[in-house]
């Protein structure tokens, strides 16, 4: 028996969410005290302080309240803009979700024909389960409850992200520490809430769910999944429709503003620029958050799918059972730790700490947490114990399953390093792609793409070593916590994720309200740190999607009954080949979706810059609204197409073909669409850099390709706009391809086993 | 029984054979009649046509005989360049070839410990087979066999290619007609050589190996499946070194020449002409040539391999076992009536028949064919028969081998149509590619690449039906008779193909040889067209890949005794998933050796024309010498790593990790790689002709891009230089690479199978 006890357990999962959601109501306090209003801000400052603070306007002897009230007036033009599009989002997305949920319903429900009559377990042998109305009836709540957290953590997300930009750039009047700060406690407040909201959501489920299912966890662990399901279809959308808005505005702004008529990003006169920023928060944060949650949110959906049908399950070991939220919990504890590392005991006085200080979140987590997981390990386990193997009982013993976690976990700080060393402009791939700028675009749009190839080796590798270590030791359950353990450290991971976008919506406020050139340098600062560290996080978020998607993967094998999934099969192998067309069926939408919305974009931008007469003079306004329109429009029409193809291709291929082929469909979508997805990331991500690396002309070499407007960095600007919809659209997009096919297919499993491959029955 | 008599296939195989040698000399002669010296030509000319016929210099007043002099000379200069390298490369790959048939005898003679004793049959139960050393010796005999055979496939295809181009040149100066039959015949005498030859040797092989083998067909065709990978093997050299060749020099004389100088393509004042043209011929016509070879004699070694332990191998049914030879056969024998719509049957007398009569080529060549298989299906077949299939033996009527044959040939069909609507730009997807360069190079690109990703679809789905049925009706042997059916149109599909780089380079002799403005239109018209129907060849190429990967793929499992590739077993998934990484490892490394060599280029062409006096006012020649050399260090440098990539993988995940890894990445490269080669020939494809479509300025839309030099043009260079490496460097070298290690394994598999696995027996 496990060293905890079960009422432990019971007081230690929700103790630490609630730890997670009070800290980042801390840092959340600690923000808002940078007020936005002249009179009051000059207030708190010399309250709070003692001394008093100079800023660079008094330095420079500018009105720092029309400053002030420049910025505040911004900051709220972007959040209207991205609170605007958030809802007309959700009302699509409530539709198709009320939808689904019917469908959920009447696909699980027809199973045994909406009978209220029990049934016997599945593997529990013996035993009586509730039956499969109750089955459809807990899956669409739960469908229904991961929908709504996710939706809540992306737009809870995104205000904060919002609240925090103009203060962000009122403090990098102080100095970089000061913006820093703010930048990075806003990323925490919605790291901490994400993780602890998740968590305690899913926590009260199962308890709640647990008052009718009573013994029967097989039934119970079924319907949970649902919450996986809800969570992901979520983040598809918001990935999808936010990745093409900011895109779509991103592109078109630059195409106009900085290759056309050569002025500077984020220019006030650009009208795509509100836009720009608008879509940073709506893609990158909300996008990014909804991502994460949602893969959080199946990884342990699926370890605690496999885990009921374990000894765990059958004995009823409620802490064992709990092991997943256990590590989550500790995990919240261990990242608040970190963050203080980077808030309170170490200050950041120079622009080159910015980025170590962003390495070392990462480096402490993980080391931390490996003793975080030893330690759960030990007190949450039982020393010996069975796990669930396609029909047949492993034998595991709790150091292998720390083992199992801990591999997953270091795999992933693997994925992040080597992201960082292909996207960061400070190593060598960067800086030749950088160089292949001197003969032109297209050399070094061949590089750029050369380098995301090469990128995927050592990630795959890490996650074949990964995946073979965990499904060695502990079969599918293995892989299950691998994915939990790397993300156990996600409060840390989102928290220097989001710092990014908030730093370049910073930046861009700076420019905007017409802010010393001094201010900008720093947010650009804050900002090219945030590059790298978004190019990581997007690697862990791929990483942690192909190890949850197998983990679910093979849930839903168990599910289906099926015992082996042959490739010399026929039926298996067109599954196989055709779910690895999938990724790139999607990704030609995706990214023909941003083609054609930047089209758009840049018509209207070049129309205003036309018939606007003082526009370029600066003496008449642009109109912000009418771009904003378009990307909203554009993003909300478009995400229809991929996010159909995702949700229908599991029903579909289910139904008609049956669980073999689907199986097939997944293995193939989830070892394809891996590596499109890290290589677009880290391709985009490096022509970002290398554009970057040419304009801060910090080396000889840099010096001579530059400086801004010469021929490479005409070169590099185009590679960076190709890498856009790459790295924030379709890239990052099909962590959620992969996922969300897999636990769909697990939900809709015990519908397949029963009614599936018609086409066969009926060839038959 | 077979209607057909044993004796019958012994006559009907060589004969066919030698009617394709006889049929391409015949073409030669016709295109030798056009003299490439001045006085004799017009000689020759009036004897044979009786009446005079009009040359645009005599129209123009122009001097033929110095412009037939010059095209000599022209001619000369790429013909030995082109010599030069081949034997260059040659050397390389002779001593590699010679390395890897010591390998291979030591690692198969090693099986058995270099007994020369007798053993059980591995199938064939309560049979004695001959010993493992013979298997090793005779491999080692047809692996070099292959390889040779290969090497003079591309060799005179290349020099038949040399001999044709300034031919063609000069009969464009009576006629688009003549000029088109002399370029298309030129491709016949390549595709008939290449297509019989290859059915020779493997016939000749056969019945050699036969005196010491006997009855034991098991071994014997174990043996041949040598052949395989001798011509794979060649062959991925032959694409990888000749195809960096070519875009080398197109990259680097483009950049220079096009983008920054403002001269035209192929002008004689741009020091990389020669090598560009030279390139056309070793990457184009040489590596298409051995690859297409290669296919062709892998997927008869498949299907040889499988029927061999079937009840055609095990009653020693002759002429059943030769179906796939057969089938070969009479291709030729459809090809030859094919050849002759084209060239005789029908006329060309204006530009725009051209595309339409080599379209019809394919379609007239899949019809006869579909009715050739048939009969060969009902003369060489038994009614019913049984074939291996994992383990077990299922019973197949010759009907359903007929419809496996018959799908993979018109889905071959389907794929190049795919290919054409993709690429053409006379469709909607080239012209929105085109239509994108409004707004710059970047929205190019994103457009291509989705348009590349889309391309994807349909082709994909082909495939999979493909092997759904054939694999449905007849187990791997199905599949292997698929992929010969979709390449029973070799001999014309090679013509096709082949006509492209010929017409290429006419229109370069015409332009360095100074003729008519006149005569470049018509080279052009033909170029166009031919633009189009490679990529379809490229189409075909990766379809039929695909499929005989797969057939090669089964074959080994078979071989080495695994009765499933379960993909919940951590070993196949680990091989999944590394396998499917291989085709972005192996693209990365191609693209960047592209990448660095065109800069290589690019410096010295830069260097030339800025220290050469008068070289751009036409007054000083170019050292084109230099370019030739940069080209070829370069080609044989870089095809050294991404072949030892290739070569090494199945050798040490065989040896290592064992037969269960080893097909994991064996399935996890096909399908994953089949998608990028065919996303990466279709990107290119459709930014060429995009960039073609802006030049000829055909209908409104086009002119509003254009002309030559606009802002969209610009964007379309950029795009089509981007697309080079991609569609004629990595695309089309991913082919050989599911191919190869697919063959490589199947030749290894009795060691893998005996000694194989090493880390997991010392991990246990």
């Amino acid at each position: 028996m496990a060293i905890l006890s079960d009422l432990g357990t019971e007081i230690l999962v929700p103790a630490c969410a609630i730890v997670g959601i009070v800290f980042s109501v801390v840092q959340w306090i600690l923000v808002s005290r940078v007020k936005l209003s002249p009179e009051r801000h000059s207030l708190s400052n010399s309250s709070k302080n003692g001394t008093a603070e100079y800023l660079i306007e008094e330095e420079e002897g500018l009105n720092d309240h029309s400053v002030v009230q420049k910025c505040a007036e911004i900051q709220n033009a972007i959040s209207e803009g991205a609170t605007s599009f958030l809802y007309t989002e959700y009302q699509y997305v409530g539709i198709f979700m009320v939808a689904f949920a019917i469908l959920i319903f009447v696909f699980l429900g027809s199973v045994a024909g909406f009978s209220t009559k029990s049934q016997p377990c599945l593997y529990n042998k013996g035993e009586m389960c509730k039956p499969a109305l109750a089955n459809a009836i807990f899956s669409t709540i739960s469908f229904l409850l991961g929908g709504l957290t996710s939706l809540l953590s992306g737009f809870l997300g995104m205000k904060i992200a919002t609240y925090a930009n103009a203060r962000t750039t009122l403090e990098a009047r102080k100095g970089v520490g000061k913006a820093f700060i703010t930048a990075f406690r806003s990323g925490a407040v919605m790291g901490f809430l994400l993780a602890a909201n998740g968590l305690l959501v899913l926590y009260i489920a199962i308890n709640l769910f647990e008052i009718y299912y009573g013994d029967d966890w097989e039934g119970l662990y079924e319907a949970i999944t649902g919450y996986g399901l809800g969570g992901s279809s979520m983040a598809l959308f918001g990935r999808v429709g936010g990745g093409i808005y900011t895109k779509a505005a991103d592109v078109g702004a630059d195409l106009v503003g900085k290759v056309e008529r050569g002025i500077p990003e984020d220019d006030p006169r650009n009208p795509a620029v509100i836009a720009d920023n608008v879509g940073d928060n709506v893609g990158d944060i909300a996008g990014m958050g909804a991502d994460l949650f949602g893969s959080y949110a199946e990884s342990s959906c699926a370890a605690l799918v496999v885990a009921s049908i374990s000894s765990f399950g059958i004995n009823h070991e409620m802490t064992a059972m709990f092991y997943p939220l256990i590590i989550s919990s500790i995990g919240i504890l261990v990242c608040l730790i970190t963050t203080l590392f980077a808030t309170d005991f170490f200050e950041i006085k120079a622009v080159k700490e910015i980025e170590p200080a962003l390495k070392k979140q990462l480096i402490i987590s993980t080391i931390l947490m490996t003793a975080g997981i030893a330690f759960v390990s030990w007190i949450a386990l039982p020393s010996s114990f069975t796990i669930f193997n396609f029909g047949s009982q492993k034998v595991v013993k709790n150091w292998q399953l720390f083992l199992c976690v801990g591999v997953g976990l270091w795999a992933g700080l693997i994925i992040g390093f080597v992201t960082e060393y292909y996207t960061s402009n400070t190593y060598s791939p960067v800086q030749d792609v950088a160089d292949s700028c001197r003969t032109g675009a297209a050399t070094n749009v061949i590089f750029g793409l050369a380098l995301g190839y090469k990128s995927v080796i050592i990630p795959i590798f890490a996650i074949a070593v990964s995946i073979f270590v965990s499904f060695s030791f502990a079969a599918m359950y293995g892989i299950a916590v691998a994915a939990l353990g790397m993300l156990s450290t996600i409060a840390t991971g989102l928290a220097i994720d989001a710092y990014g976008p908030i730093s370049d919506n910073a930046g861009g406020i700076a420019e905007m309200a017409g802010m010393s050139h001094r201010i900008r340098e720093r947010t650009d600062a804050l900002d090219a740190a945030g590059n790298t560290t978004a190019a990581i996080g997007k690697g862990f978020a791929i990483g942690s999607a192909a190890l949850v998607s197998l983990a679910l993967f093979g849930a839903f094998v168990s599910r289906a009954a099926i015992s082996t999934v042959d490739v010399l099969t026929p039926k298996v192998f067109i599954g196989l080949l055709v779910g690895a067309m999938l990724p790139y069926w999607f990704s030609a939408m995706t990214m023909k979706s941003v083609g054609s919305a930047a089209l758009k974009m840049v018509e209207e931008v070049r129309r205003q810059f036309n018939t606007i007469p003082g526009l370029m003079e600066g003496t008449a306004k642009p109109d912000y609204a009418t771009c904003v329109k378009i990307s909203t429009d554009a993003s909300i029409k478009e995400m229809i197409p991929p996010g159909a193809l995702v949700m229908l291709t599991p029903l579909i291929v289910g139904t008609l073909l049956g669980v073999e082929t689907l199986a097939g469909v997944l293995a193939g979508s989830l070892v394809s669409g891996v590596q499109i997805a890290i290589s677009a990331s880290n391709t985009g991500g490096a022509w970002d850099n290398a554009k970057k690396y040419i304009e801060a002309g910090a080396s000889e070499h840099a010096k001579a390709l530059g400086p801004k407007g010469s021929d490479p960095h005409k070169a590099a600007v185009i590679g960076d706009t190709i890498g856009d919809p790459l790295k924030d659209t379709s890239g990052p997009s099909l962590n959620i391809l992969i996922k969300l096919m897999a636990v769909e297919s697990l939900v809709f499993a015990p519908f397949f086993a029963a009614h599936g491959g018609l086409l066969f029955k009926i060839w038959k």
